[in-house]
């Protein structure tokens, strides 16, 4: 079976080299920049490919004689290339987290009469996928929370954080307004708000606040309480108030000196060197879904907790890992035609179906990122 | 007596407020800014003259005719005009702080037969006067702290700190290297080093660290520890280091958005309308002196320790009560030929004659600026 990845990023690489581990797929990278592919070079069983992804003549090209499709460009273009996948009628798994809705793709997955798995990571990805289990499984949902972050292994001040993936897109985390669900109805909250410290064993204790991060789960899922908040070292968040209280975040052009700039373009250009990723640099992530309600007529919260590190023998980072590791089982549910509905499809759809959640759960714990489970009665 | 006030500022204006309420001085003040002139319009005894001081045709014709003059002129142009000032041979009492050593005046104070009193406020100005007259009463100075700071009042988060001043300065003596005297040589250390906490009674505890305060100090005095420390609220300096760690203190133009700016323009146009004191806003001036060393044979230290309030009856900050105060002293001080010292005079001069230093004090006093004094037997 032939499966092109389209994107040769640090989770696109990961991904491409996991499906041609396996030795049963022929896999195809796809990318617009040749350093990118150039790290693929020496992995057996990947071809690299140079295409221009946001020309819909060169994702055709792309695509032709493939069976799948994984999309895993930056967020920006996510949207606009599913949209060019599923016009050349493929099934995909894309984990490009674009910011718009993936329903607004709906029909037009529909009238292809394809499965396009959408959100398909960590979080959100595994996160909606045990939500959509514990719906399956509960008799009612009562509450969601889900805390999750990636972060460097060793912590350095000022920052004490390390982006794994685009820093742009962090900062548009912490500025963008969260959205969250309390008492039934939407709830908005500034970016940053509620901080509160969580303890987390092997990591020590945590900062989480909220950010919008319910995605999908805010239209497909009707529960009383649903919350996601991200997690850093503790202080770290603190800082950013801080850069944002004084204008450092703005978007408006600001006079300084005889230039007019916009604050966040220079915060963007001072703090992304500070938190990339150095080549090697081990990273972690730490998550934890929390799901209560009634089951079997008791109140019970089960819990899932994931501390997942850098691998150094393969040196792929934990990001990486988690992210790149539940697309490539989604990849394998759909060529092992486990998985049949069509259109968009975000993963608390797949976690519905038992046999879809375990085989996605195993693949995960084959690679070493497992979740630990825990049954609490509530009174 | 005619005294003429260069500089109409916070300060400028406290000092001739105070100048004029005695009754024993014909008081003129001087500014380009007709807004600054402005708010003393309403004060009995004092003449308001607009002129341009970087023009010495100006300077001269403001001094015309009079006996004393004060400089209050912001710290960049400092030195030029009390150059200007010593070039007509007038008395003159300075406050200016500027970043030059004033000794490279001396010659031409001397030639002028006049004195010029500088750094004559509260630190530099009392700090070094009680240094003076403590030099002048212990056998040996052994070691001389000051730490000091103005505050507001009621501090607020994120910053915890307003100027009374120009905030340009503050960031300057964040960023310039601080010198102090450690075994008899002078160390150079970076500017925000060395943060300890402090209490004070009636405020708290606050952040003392090192900024480059000794002035002239370091070439009058030979003592093997001497050092000066800032206060802030605590948390401040530790915001201003992750700042100045991520690069928005640079001076150096980096590319953000389309346009090359300097960091540090940005930093200080964000910054500066967070940090100005708001009309009648309440600020506070802390500062303890402490001097050790032997005396009578006996190893002793001796501290002196200020807390200085906003003074609501005349609406005056503390930072011009303490500084405008004591150069009001410094100005009846020459008034009343009660110091013949010609040359450039930095306070520890005046204070190892008893009668200056008592006077000083006592004026101070006068206006509630009020040091507490203790004296310990130390080991």
């Amino acid at each position: 079976m032939r499966v092109v990845v389209l994107g040769a990023g640090l989770v696109g690489g990961a991904i491409a080299r996991d499906l041609a581990s396996g030795g049963e797929f022929e896999v195809t990278v796809v990318d617009t920049s040749q350093a990118a592919l150039a790290r693929l070079a020496d992995q057996p069983g990947v071809v690299a490919m140079r295409a221009d992804l946001t020309v819909a003549a060169e994702v055709r090209r792309a695509l032709e004689h493939q069976d799948l499709v994984v999309g895993a460009v930056p967020g920006h273009m996510g949207l606009a290339t599913l949209r060019k996948v599923l016009d050349c009628r493929k099934p995909v798994v894309d984990i490009s987290f674009f910011p718009e809705d993936p329903f607004e793709l709906d029909s037009l997955a529909r009238e292809a009469g394809v499965p396009a798995l959408v959100d398909f990571g960590i979080a959100p990805g595994c996160s909606n996928l045990i939500f959509g289990r514990m719906q399956a499984e509960f008799d009612t949902v009562e509450r969601f929370v889900c805390l999750v972050g990636g972060l460097p292994s060793v912590p350095t001040w000022p920052w004490e954080y390390k982006a794994a993936f685009s820093p742009a897109d962090v900062l548009e985390e912490y500025t963008r307004p969260a959205r969250y669900v309390a008492g039934g109805r939407m709830v908005t909250m500034p970016a940053l708000s509620e901080a509160e410290f969580v303890d987390f064993p092997g990591v020590g204790t945590l900062e989480a606040f909220n950010t919008d991060g319910l995605r999908t789960l805010l239209s497909t899922a009707k529960v009383p309480f649903m919350q996601e908040k991200t997690l850093r070292y503790p202080g770290h968040i603190e800082r950013i108030r801080v850069l944002r209280e004084s204008g450092f975040l703005g978007t408006e052009p600001v006079e300084a000196g005889n230039v007019k700039v916009r604050p966040l373009d220079l915060t963007s250009r001072l703090l992304f060197p500070l938190w990339q990723l150095a080549e090697g640099e081990e990273d972690l992530t730490v998550m934890r879904v929390s799901i209560e309600g009634m089951h079997g007529g008791r109140r019970i919260r089960r819990t899932f907790q994931l501390l997942d590190r850098f691998d150094p023998a393969t040196r792929t980072s934990s990001m990486a890992r988690t992210t790149g590791y539940t697309c490539t089982a989604g990849v394998r549910l759909l060529a092992g035609g486990m998985f049949h509905r069509t259109g968009i499809v975000p993963p608390e759809f797949v976690g519905r179906e038992q046999a879809c959640y375990d085989f996605v759960i195993a693949e995960l714990g084959r690679r070493g990122v497992v979740f630990a489970e825990r049954t609490e009665v509530l009174e």
